[in-house]
């Protein structure tokens, strides 16, 4: 299988996407979010979604170029509307508004409707704890998890992500509400092998270890039993609510190639100093942090949220990305394919 | 066992404060938590805690008639010193203050300091949304909860509440982010049950099925494994960096008698129809709330967060809440006891 430099990854992107008509800008920041999301492990937000990129915008539900609208409704609610741009562009031009912005009013929050997909969400966050921001944020998704005591797929993955500026590195939280990943199970299937029992049920509503039976319209389960359901639930809520944007079956346009995105991505950012004294509090947390690691069973390592996606990304910058060849295959195909 | 009703247990409580000579619209506020508390069936957050908190009151560690310093930073964030005022008290007062300044400013924080124990979060987040406010709110608490990989107790069990508005009942979401909770297991203890396996550690860091052994200095394991842990963690250092409060061990003060409080609780509140248009959101979440409870396994019941509480509080209205023999005799004592 093909490894990969980071440069190499974002470079045959950026080159894709700007024979799509992407524009340069709007290329670069695109490529390192599929980028980051290799580095970090998460090939399933990775290189892996170009070529579902490129068929959205041949079929026009991504917008190369799009003006984000940003509309301040109050001094701390920034109502913005991707009008179809790429999400991470979107996502980016949303957290500069409010890391500008919460200097002064302390809070700032950001309800993102149409725009598509932002990718993973921990660099949002870091990049904003970097700045000694603190920042949540969370985002809705294709239904494919059920409720517990449910037999179908009715909430999506909506995961949350957390960054707490702390000394050395933030502190970054970011969590999918699913139990596992629906590209997770893919790869139980591609490789024949059974999901462990308690993962999914499949398109009948019965539970299933068989993963391409869960995968042809089953549902995951949720993470952690009812609290997990719940909590996975009320970010569905508390998003829409927020955005005014789809619910349950009706978000669409992130997995697909033709539908536009009708999920929504909620940004709340704190300016930490304006709350507390930071390097009083930063030096607390650091010794917490300390205490935390070192509560460690015998032979075992406590991490701390952030730390596993650190590692693994300093590792592939380093060593490289390893890219399974059927996807290179396709991308670089795609990345030489003639302008149609 | 004793049946008492809401408005018995309220008076109770209230003459019981009032000797002790909390002002009677403290004394007022106080007995309606924990009378929610043991409405909605968290007997470990109601009557229970009465003796703790008139033994902190003699200690000096709950201040009655204590002022609250509510203290706008900016327009939209309110740090809240509770001066080791009773916590519900404090709670109250910030969440009155923040339902009045968001209709203009869209997003409002609270970050509570020097508050004692603000009971269960639900009625907080609950009374807001019923007000078409969206709300989220968390706070620390003692350790009690070991990490993944770990075998001491390190991180509260931090619950998180979020309060949605819904046609009919907002939708409540109020969980801790422990498997089980302490009252949990010091019940298993009482009974001489055995605990199931991978709820907690005895004081030595092994895994162990002997509640009591668990309870004694052992630790009770997060919700939902290392996404259960991250959460927990980020809550705990969430609420610390934004209210500068203690960290892991050295929170303190809402178990013991005779330790000033030094947990944090944040309080984030939006002006839903700042940023949506209330009644068509409102009809999309009533749909969808349907949706969800129609995907219920045969035989089975999909709920939706608040539905168990409200249903146990309008059983108990109805039919009165059982109070334990012992802790009767020990309330009704404290409530007749001469003032020392």
């Amino acid at each position: 299988m093909p490894v990969v430099t980071a440069s190499q990854e974002s470079g045959l992107i950026e080159a894709t996407l700007a024979r799509l008509g992407v524009p340069a800008a709007e290329a670069t920041i695109q490529a390192a979010a599929l980028v980051e999301a290799d580095l970090r492990g998460h090939a399933s937000h990775g290189l892996r979604r170009l070529p579902t990129l490129a068929a959205r915008i041949g079929n026009g539900v991504i917008v190369p170029g799009a003006v984000t609208k940003l509309d301040w409704h109050t001094e701390s609610v920034l109502r913005v509307d991707g009008q179809g741009g790429l999400g991470p562009v979107v996502g980016r031009r949303a957290t500069t508004a409010l890391a500008d912005r919460v200097q002064r009013t302390g809070v700032a929050v950001a309800a993102i409707a149409g725009a598509n997909h932002l990718g993973i969400l921990a660099p949002y966050v870091e990049d904003l704890s970097r700045q000694g921001l603190t920042a949540l944020m969370t985002t809705t998704s294709e239904a494919l998890v059920h409720a517990t005591n449910g037999n179908q797929a009715i909430v999506g993955t909506n995961p949350l992500a957390i960054g707490i500026p702390a000394p050395g590195a933030p502190v970054v939280l970011d969590m999918a509400t699913g139990l596992v990943s629906m590209g997770k199970i893919i790869d139980y299937a591609a490789r024949g092998e059974p999901l462990p029992a308690g993962w999914a049920v499949d398109a009948a509503g019965q539970p299933t270890t068989d993963a391409a039976a869960a995968a042809r319209g089953g549902a995951i389960a949720p993470f952690g039993g009812g609290k997990g359901y719940g909590l996975s639930l009320s970010l569905e809520l508390l998003v829409a609510v927020l955005t005014g944007t789809a619910l349950g079956p009706r978000v669409r346009g992130t997995l697909d190639t033709d539908q536009p995105a009708t999920k929504g991505d909620l940004i709340i950012v704190f300016d930490t100093g304006l709350f507390t004294e930071v390097a009083a509090v930063g030096a607390r947390i650091a010794a917490y942090l300390d205490e935390v690691r070192a509560t460690a069973a015998p032979g075992q390592e406590v991490f701390i949220p952030g730390d596993r996606a650190r590692a693994a990304r300093e590792r592939r910058l380093a060593e490289g990305i390893t890219v399974p060849d059927e996807l290179w295959a396709r991308v670089t195909e795609l990345a030489g394919d003639p302008v149609a």
